[in-house]
């Protein structure tokens, strides 16, 4: 990975997009050095993707699917380039591929779901491809082709996702009937997205609605999401913002100082359950217990109708060094251990909403999720 | 303040006095810098001492109390010195040394309660004094006898601080019917008392005797006393540990894997409910919400009777530089805001147990809390 300083030409976030293809090359914006240094590191090969995304260079479960859609056509270019035609053994590279990004992080969906869209195209292309060949196609061009549609498949999921951030934007602020305080937990924002943000794009739409007084962002350990991206986000936009302590959140709610919880997700079961950042649980058990309302805001790429409950996903545990060291210096005593479980899940009985662009449900369920997901794509059919 | 290095002899912070008083000198173990170094200050007249409280080189309601019981035998000492014989203008002198101390930190009683006692015996001497000065005794033998019996006071408030840690110990530790999981908060240990610790004595307690398995301790942001802290305690004494961030509790609860939360306190108040640090009432709510029951471990110093509620105690906030910045390093955009209350107030109806060296109140509330403040001093009595 090689990084481009960008610091210079770089002033506002909002109009940033963290994940860029420019000639051939996959640029995105090392997130684990912001806000000090706005640095793009240039990825060249599906191996340095995979680990973008393990790593957190990229982070957040729609800007990690939309990252693996550009590591699968890096693959399929680089595994083209090394065969010089495309033939089953090539699908079989690319797909090996595909399993190395797959394996990058475990929870968050938009991962799975945007490797999928990406392979059901190779399949598709392969039988086209294999039509043409018979029928005298240039090996070259059609070659190409596959790469290209593979190309604009990636850009299509990376504009769509864009295009649903606005939609939920608007869904989710129409949700606040009179203006309040916010409480955002990690970054769920044009960083964490093809841009504009999934909490943070509701936040934007409200405020600019005059519906959003203050916001209230937890720092979120053990990366601190919540004061590097998220406040940085804020202030770019100039929308208030003060940051707390996790620890701090209970107190604030017993203030009676926020009225909702607005987050992101990285998967929502079929039930309704919401997998998002660990602290989220807490965050809506303490809503619960205070009155606060709590709404979750996901694309549908986020939603996974084949796991049957939150409790039935994979949440990833990371290195305890994430919480043991800061800055590449020890807290804690040698030799101490840390549970650092990245993901939480918050049961659909404690989420008063869960905005996604194809509409909002309330008070979540089975039901409610099954006939969500068998509506048509407001994106499409607007 | 003088910093002197103790690291080479300094090998076990369970039998270490983390508040000394050596030849004259108040010596203070920086809590700020551990576990990387172990320094001691030394502290030679009351502004020094008040800032040190400030500065949270010494923190945690007990250990508060003593050290400013010796800035008081400190203040004594100097006003005494600088005028030559007790009178008046001295006493005067010495109380508004006393405001001093007593101005350094608003949230923790036994601050409050330690400077009463030593007032009320400066009081006590004055009287004394001034009829023995009638009566001939030498000024000097007279005004050594008050610094004396400060001293002595100071020292016996440090002493019984520490037995009252070991009763409340034992009587915690019966509450665990069965070897169970726990988790703290902050650092109610040696550290933070005079010796052995308030829920950390428990917790040793209880380890002792076979009745804990593993403990967990929050980080406890911003200043990650359980993480340089509360680790250090338990490291030393080969208890299992595990550190997480505030966030994982809420997790950490819904998959069974504690039964008790136990914590100290700065202040209880005569309805019951504890103030302590922040991030404390979170648990309780999560806590109520899995089931888990919730212990508040502290010296009878720490109930304040003459408050009504906890809501009627002054919570501090401290700077948004403390959340703001990591070791010198900006962890957030510039000019960005951050909320900083150091404490919380958890309701009495949250409470499981509160144990103090009187003994043990459970489900508290006011006429409990009213007939264990006439209980006889178990210390004494014993």
């Amino acid at each position: 990975m090689n990084p481009v300083n960008k610091t210079a030409q770089q002033k506002s976030v909002t109009n940033v997009n963290a994940i860029q293809w420019q000639d051939g090359i996959l640029m995105l914006l090392d997130q684990r050095v912001l806000p000090e240094k706005v640095v793009y590191l240039q990825l060249s090969n599906v191996k340095a993707v995979a680990e973008a995304i393990t790593d957190m260079v990229v982070r957040g479960a729609p800007a990690i699917g939309i990252t693996a859609a550009f590591g699968v056509v890096i693959a399929a270019r680089d595994r083209l380039h090394g065969s010089g035609a495309w033939s089953e053994s090539v699908k079989k590279a690319v797909f090996d591929d595909i399993e190395l990004l797959a394996a990058a992080r475990p929870t968050a969906v938009n991962l799975f779901w945007a490797l999928a869209r990406m392979k059901s195209l190779i399949e598709a292309c392969s039988e086209t491809q294999s039509s043409e060949t018979e029928s005298s196609v240039t090996e070259s061009s059609a070659n190409d082709d596959i790469v290209d549609k593979l190309l604009d498949e990636a850009k299509n999921i990376h504009q769509q996702d864009i295009a649903a951030n606005h939609l939920m934007g608007g869904l989710g602020a129409e949700l606040l009937t009179k203006p309040c305080n916010v409480l955002t937990h990690c970054n769920a924002g044009a960083l964490a997205t093809g841009g504009y943000g999934t909490a943070l794009g509701v936040i934007r739409h409200a405020h600019k609605a005059g519906k959003i007084n203050h916001v209230y962002a937890d720092e979120t350990r053990p990366w601190l999401q919540g004061a590097r991206l998220t406040a940085w986000e804020m202030k770019q936009e100039q929308i208030p913002v003060s940051l707390l302590v996790e620890g701090a959140a209970a107190h604030l709610m017993k203030l009676g100082r926020v009225q909702w919880v607005i987050v992101g997700a990285d998967r929502i079961t079929a039930n309704g359950d919401a997998v998002n950042k660990i602290g989220t649980y807490s965050l809506a058990v303490l809503a619960r217990h205070h009155g606060v309302k709590f709404m979750v805001v996901a694309p549908t790429s986020t939603i996974d109708m084949q796991t049957a409950t939150g409790d039935d996903v994979v949440i990833e545990n990371r290195a305890a060094a994430e919480i043991l060291t800061f800055s590449g210096k020890c807290i804690a005593p040698e030799g101490v251990n840390a549970w650092n479980p990245a993901f939480d899940v918050t049961p659909a009985s404690l989420i008063d909403a869960i905005v996604c662009e194809k509409g909002v449900i309330l008070q979540p369920g089975s039901e409610k999720m099954s006939s969500m997901a068998n509506r048509s794509y407001l994106i499409d059919s607007r």
